[in-house]
């Protein structure tokens, strides 16, 4: 659970398991773990977790960070994806994490910036 | 342990507990958790756990995150820093990670760009 809510910066070991929410406050899924550009340092996906039970049969989706805005009172993060964007978002190819195509298509899709550029 | 180490991305969740070598081989340390620039996305540092016995009396020493460089054949991560640099490091204060003269002089320290310019 998120302690530094009123820092600028946040702690990976918090972000891990963090709930997120739409802007309508429903629960739409989890981040599992963040995946780090390793060259610019930068956090080019958080990898949410959504769908399933308990764990079974859920589905890991890369948002792009910039999507998601720690919100100090919710304990979580609030987005303005919704969850059916996170269903109709590019398929994940099997190097999704080196494949620049599917991330320019998905950052396109999100209408994000690229982190790389 | 990172198994990502041929792509251009690291999982958050492979870092935490991640070795840390110097340029002689030597063991430095142990990755604990990295700091997150909210607003950026940026790894502001990467928060090294240095000194101590199984945890007991370790101390934390932020260290940039582009000081280290993900070694494929070491399963860890290899920098430059020395184990006395990081002891003369500026000692953090309680705010550190929102204290941006601490920040500057710790950059300036290791002679690294800082991430938010």
């Amino acid at each position: 659970m998120p302690t530094s809510g009123t820092s600028n910066m946040v702690s990976s070991a918090d972000v891990n398991g963090t709930e997120v929410y739409g802007r309508d406050g429903v629960h739409i899924g989890s981040i599992d773990h963040l995946m780090i550009d390793k060259q610019s340092g930068n956090v080019a996906y958080a990898v949410m977790g959504f769908g399933g039970f308990l764990g079974l049969g859920e589905e890991h989706y890369p948002i792009p960070w910039n999507k998601l805005h720690y919100d100090t009172a919710k304990q979580g993060f609030v987005t303005d994806i919704t969850a059916d964007q996170v269903e109709g978002a590019p398929a994940r190819t099997d190097d999704w994490h080196r494949d620049r195509d599917w991330e320019r298509r998905t950052y396109d899709y999100y209408g994000v910036a690229p982190y790389w550029i």
